[in-house]
């Protein structure tokens, strides 16, 4: 089977000066890491890493379609889920790269989700004090998102993703063809990040994806068109703001208590998985927001509507197992990194498209609000 | 007791922008350190790391220099030792610090030798992708090399420093003082990396050595401004290569030889510490430059009198308990961080502070060299 046509292909430029690289979005990109590694990154070698599930899918292919291109490869299999994103992990990883001897030049893969992404991406930031990296995100969540931007890190058993570094990688390879071995609930977890790039600040883009939506669940142009605004969105983003000392929190949007509930089910992804954590978050944040009196609660009820629709839990009361009280909640999200100083810094929005960075919550209200909310 | 007049203090800028720093050299800078952080971090709370022969010394001053300058303060006391630059402790650090909520604005604080600077630096550079960092240098390697140009990382069973981050701190406070406890043997093996700034490209500051190293061991005036000479000549690298692609590699002079050795002796400090391989480096890679016709041999044996002088080994048969065969050095030195694809680079001379980066040394005449110098 040839691949469909490269046509479809759509390239992303995230601008950052000397360290600028291309997101390529679209089918057959696997089949063609090979040759758009080789011709970017000349004589280097490569460490791939990936978890348990994709690799037998997509491992072969890959180092395949790299010896094709005449380029060496080594590669280390992890188990799959949030919890490979641990020191202990991110340990093996670096023994892998420095055991292959992947020296500056040369490249660590990641091929996988945003744990693969995240994991391997820190690895690659820290081993020799930075080797090169590529992202060939394969869930739908690691293609809008997580493989986009830098930031990489891992779990401490204080919060999710508090250590790590900007690392930026030199390539991304973004398969869309993949995504349709993906679980429809993955697939759901990462429309919760697409939505958000609506929800942020394109009412327009928000609007058109409340009508295709299905399209883009199905495949197809209205899948790539999807994947690379939301690219697009990421990077403009990270281009204004690297290090996320500003405009960047907005890409929080949902995600404080989404954290939150996260950290409450333990990351435990049989319960609640990230894209589920934002899309209640977002829906929170949402009504929280009316409830401050800043948005209308018809606009709450719209977000509800459409990621019900998809397919999305929009309540905690969705999330199965229970949650522990409102006060370990609280804790959570104080400990988020979005914290300064002790106030309470939240994403909140004034109507579809609207958000903005708000740092100067009140806890006490974000309390009364989950208490209101929380499941009994 | 009053400490000694601050007249007697310099202070050494190291200039990289918006990420400048001040290094301040002289004795009571641990009793003033609560004034002299206070005074350029506002507000900030502090998490501490040392290890168990620098606590019972300096912490508790430390600690009370804080608090009387109002500053909040947590600390953590790690094992002593080389091997203390593990994934392991570096996940305690990570975990203390995270633990005691220190937030991006707040810092992290090294007070010990360069195992604690490198460890605790590389922490403050992933706990919340990077927070403030201050050295507090109680080793004379620390205060000469280590604490200086935000190279930080822990030992992999690879190799040496192989994993790690470029994090400059916002502050270094080098109490000249504090060295009067380090064993004699400490202090040699620091005043190895003194000499090389003279090996480097400062003849005149070797002869200088040559003269003055008595005074320098016993303290006083001599010895800030050989403190100082050797901040100052590290800063001027660093602000000219911060992250070592060219200029900076000359810091690594008697390093790949020095990191063989330690990696050969299993970072055992009973028999051989860094600044000691650093010794017997730079004697060897005299010795090489003279063997490549690069310089006089009689240049390789005035760095060795005076190295001898001072009490450092200079030779391989001083490092007790034997060494392993030079192919086994040499797979040490290939996996050093300084080759690249293939080649040796290594730093060779043409005379006492002539110093220069060859980056196509030809492994066979590493290889014949060290077995002529290897101990049978
Ligand atoms: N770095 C960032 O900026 C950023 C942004 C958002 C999220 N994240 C992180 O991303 C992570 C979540 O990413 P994720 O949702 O991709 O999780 P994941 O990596 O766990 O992938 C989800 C599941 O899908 C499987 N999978 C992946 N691709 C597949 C494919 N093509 N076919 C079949 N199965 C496939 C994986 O094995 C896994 O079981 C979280 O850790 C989150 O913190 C990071
Ligand atoms: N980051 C860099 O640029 C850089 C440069 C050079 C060396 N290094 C690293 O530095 C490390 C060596 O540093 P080091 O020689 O300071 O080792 P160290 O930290 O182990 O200190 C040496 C010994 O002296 C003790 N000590 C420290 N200060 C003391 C004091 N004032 N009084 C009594 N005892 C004291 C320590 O507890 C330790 O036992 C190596 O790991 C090396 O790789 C890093
Ligand atoms: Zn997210
Ligand atoms: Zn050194």
């Amino acid at each position: 089977m040839t691949s469909p046509a490269s046509a479809a292909r759509r390239t992303v430029r995230v601008d950052l000066g000397e360290r600028s690289y291309d997101i390529l979005i679209g089918p057959g990109l696997i089949a063609s890491a090979g040759a758009e590694i080789g011709a970017r990154l000349k004589g280097c070698r490569i460490a791939v890493v990936t978890d348990e599930h994709v690799a037998p899918l997509y491992l072969e292919p890959f180092l395949s379609s790299l010896a094709d291109a005449g380029i060496e490869a080594v590669s280390q299999v992890l188990p799959a889920g949030e919890k490979t994103k641990s020191f202990e992990h991110l340990m093996t990883v670096c023994d892998a790269v420095l055991g292959a001897r992947i020296e500056r030049g040369d490249a660590v893969v990641a091929l996988g989700g945003g744990v693969i992404g995240d994991l391997t991406g820190f690895a690659a930031g820290i081993v020799r004090r930075g080797s090169r990296f590529i992202q060939v995100p394969t869930s739908l969540l690691a293609q809008v998102d997580s493989s986009v931007g830098g930031k990489t890190g891992i779990n401490s058993r204080h919060g999710k993703n508090l250590i790590g570094v900007f690392h930026q990688p030199d390539l991304v390879l973004a398969d869309t063809g993949v995504l349709d071995t993906l679980s429809p609930r993955e697939f759901r977890a990462g429309y919760a990040e697409v939505a958000k790039y609506g929800l942020i600040d394109k009412p327009d883009f928000f609007a058109w994806l409340e009508k295709n939506w299905r399209d883009i669940f199905s495949g197809g142009e209205a899948r790539i068109e999807a994947i690379a605004t939301s690219c697009q969105a990421k990077a403009d983003v990270v281009a204004a703001d690297e290090r996320e000392t500003g405009l960047r929190a907005l890409l929080n949007l949902g995600h404080t208590f989404g954290h939150a509930l996260e950290a409450a089910t333990e990351y435990d992804s049989a319960r609640l998985v990230h894209g589920e954590g934002v899309a209640i978050g977002m829906v929170l944040a949402h009504q929280f927001s009316a409830r401050m009196n800043l948005a209308s609660p018809d606009d709450a009820r719209r977000v509800e509507a459409h990621l019900k629709d998809v397919g999305l839990p929009v309540s905690m009361d969705a999330i199965p197992g229970g949650l522990p009280p409102v006060e370990v909640l609280m804790e959570a999200i104080a400990q988020d990194k979005k914290v300064k100083s002790g106030r309470l810094t939240f994403i909140l929005t004034r109507g579809i498209g609207q958000s903005f960075v708000a740092d100067d919550v009140p806890a006490s209200e974000v309390l009364s609000f989950l208490k209101e909310k929380h499941p009994r």
